[in-house]
């Protein structure tokens, strides 16, 4: 039979601390099956971690998700796990990060607090709670553990929250904004294709749309594609990105980010041109 | 008892991507063994992918292997799986990527198109068939799918093939051509050590070469080691290339491409000088 | 039942190299579990890799540990297995890259040549030991095969050795050295926190530091800080760095190593401001 599922996302970058985490995890559940999700978030960039993780969750079996974007380290942030609606536990900092995977799975049933400190390693450091907290706490989890074991009840009101922008739809465009921006250079807005259609119309290749930055110059001016093979290198495109499910800009070969100046909370409205 | 093989290889560059694959794939075959061979395909370079799978499926165990280097996403080309004759079965695009590596474990017992679209995900993109009909066809067939079942047979003479160039002794030389360049510039010729001792004999340390290179000014004169360890930082040589067992251009510590002014294609000529 | 646990460090970089390794050992034992620890390791750096393994090996489940550094391969260096203390087996080349971890661990047991050629792939390449030597070996042994089948005893003393350096405390401070630079350039020295205070005591956040490097012109001042967070970017601090527990300096969201101009074996003391 199959060992229990743990997916891990951090910003840790290089490859020996999410090794030593995961050396920790098979320490206690030896038949984990660990899946890692990314450990290139930017550093301390805690929505970024929180979009991808939320974009992927879906895909991922019911399982425990292990997330490190922590820039709060050492200070008094509350160490948490989340039970979800689908059955899964999300284990991480308190920060916000857990927040919208666990919308997208379907809401809260319960968290609390990691404050049983035999759940730990034996030491515990002020800086590699990866290691030494949010590890070995998914690890006894997926082996079996009882959640209640883990620490006290906390509230959901008294988590910290962090809610991804939606779009608003207004005057046949989309009022939206700068999400994402990939290590590529690719720019994800707030929103999906269905909300852009909703106002817009339907979305073919070749369709002509119009994005306005607030504060740039002048609006950008590209046409709508299904894939970057509908255009030639160096062309601007709207797309539908399928890896995070929603409204993307990029240029073909490309880095959308740098051509067009964008970054993260940019205010974007995008309509038909 | 150990769990399905699934070999997977990729252009999708960034982590998310892939561990959304992996995640379709645990949640069908929950305890299959996945190898991530390579997903640092330069983008939509088919044949770079078709080179390093072949080169590597020799030293895989028998299994599902899982290919995914795909610039007609979205577009009508087929999704196909082969069964080869070792007993493995390879699923990806219709486009060769697939056919040198099938080669290499000795040929094509059957090919079959991927139209049975209850084994896709219930909701398939326009470009991300690696996670909502590859990924998810791959595990069915690890888990244990009858391979008819994905759909109809395909003639081997009707799957788009491509070949990988094979060099031509002549004249004391061997006729050759760049057919791969790794991320640190390294260059692999087409042809084996042996297809060079064939007609220039015994190659040892520190036997000078002459390579040339088709519209270059002048050739370029290298000594034959068979490790970097043998010769002193910038040095050039000629090697045979363990990982992708064939002849091979380096500059120790430095980029051989770069140097010389390799590319793709380039058509070259190696001789004893 | 939980399979075998094999982790695995290399300075193989790409990712085709470890993957082909991975392959190996699945051939030969199905149910491995496999850690990748790093395969990052700078080129032919026997020391970072030695470092890293003794920094990570007590985090890691008892089992199989492969560690392929070998800028000697081909040559007549010995290829080794060390039966450690904890009950582990270390497999790779006898350059020293084990010998740290090994003392991690505490201590030999006994340690053997790997000459018996039944273990490997049936064809050994003189560049690639990894994938046809020690690959196979470790599999072998993970999958239960006897210490003693891999090749005759070797005395410890004639087994080469690497000894990390280890700080010195006089006159109220630490003479260290720089044992590593990790690539984001934070700079570790030779010490832990506990080498430090107690010569100079507590070290609380904020509590200035001097640290002077043989050869500058000037000192360099900084603070010590539990975390990155504690102080603005662009900031110098001295810290414990958790995941190689030891002494280290950084600048938050900068490189040590390029604003001090530090380098590898760079002779440091540390002492209060």
């Amino acid at each position: 039979m199959a060992g229990p599922f743990i997916s891990f996302l951090t910003d840790f970058g290089g490859e020996t601390a999410p090794a030593i985490c995961r050396g920790v995890i098979w320490s206690i559940a030896a038949d984990a099956r660990i899946l890692d999700l990314n450990h290139g978030i930017r550093r301390h960039a805690i929505r970024d971690g929180a979009f991808l993780l939320s974009r992927a969750i879906g895909y991922l079996p019911v399982g425990v998700h292990l997330a490190v974007v922590d820039p709060g380290v050492g200070t008094d942030r509350r160490a948490i796990a989340i039970l979800a609606s689908r059955g899964d536990i999300l284990v991480g900092p308190d920060n916000g990060l857990l927040r919208p995977a666990v919308r997208a799975l379907g809401g809260i049933v319960e968290a609390r607090e990691l404050t049983n400190t035999e759940l730990f390693l034996p030491r515990v450091s002020s800086t590699f709670h990866g290691r030494d907290i949010f590890a070995p706490v998914a690890a006894r989890l997926a082996a079996g553990l009882p959640f209640p074991s883990v620490g006290p009840l906390i509230e959901a009101a008294a988590l910290i929250d962090l809610v991804l922008p939606v779009p608003v739809a207004r005057d046949g465009g989309l009022d939206s904004v700068v999400v994402f921006i990939d290590p590529f250079g690719n720019v994800r807005l707030a929103g999906g294709r269905e909300d852009l259609e909703r106002v817009a119309g339907p979305l073919a290749t070749g369709r002509p749309l119009r994005v306005r930055i607030k504060g740039a110059k002048r609006p950008l001016d590209l046409t709508w594609a299904a894939t970057f093979g509908d255009v030639p290198p160096g062309t601007a495109i709207a797309y539908d990105d399928a890896e995070t499910a929603g409204l993307a800009i990029a240029v073909n070969q490309g880095s959308a980010a740098e051509t067009f100046g964008l970054a993260l909370d940019d205010i974007a409205r995008i309509e038909p041109a």
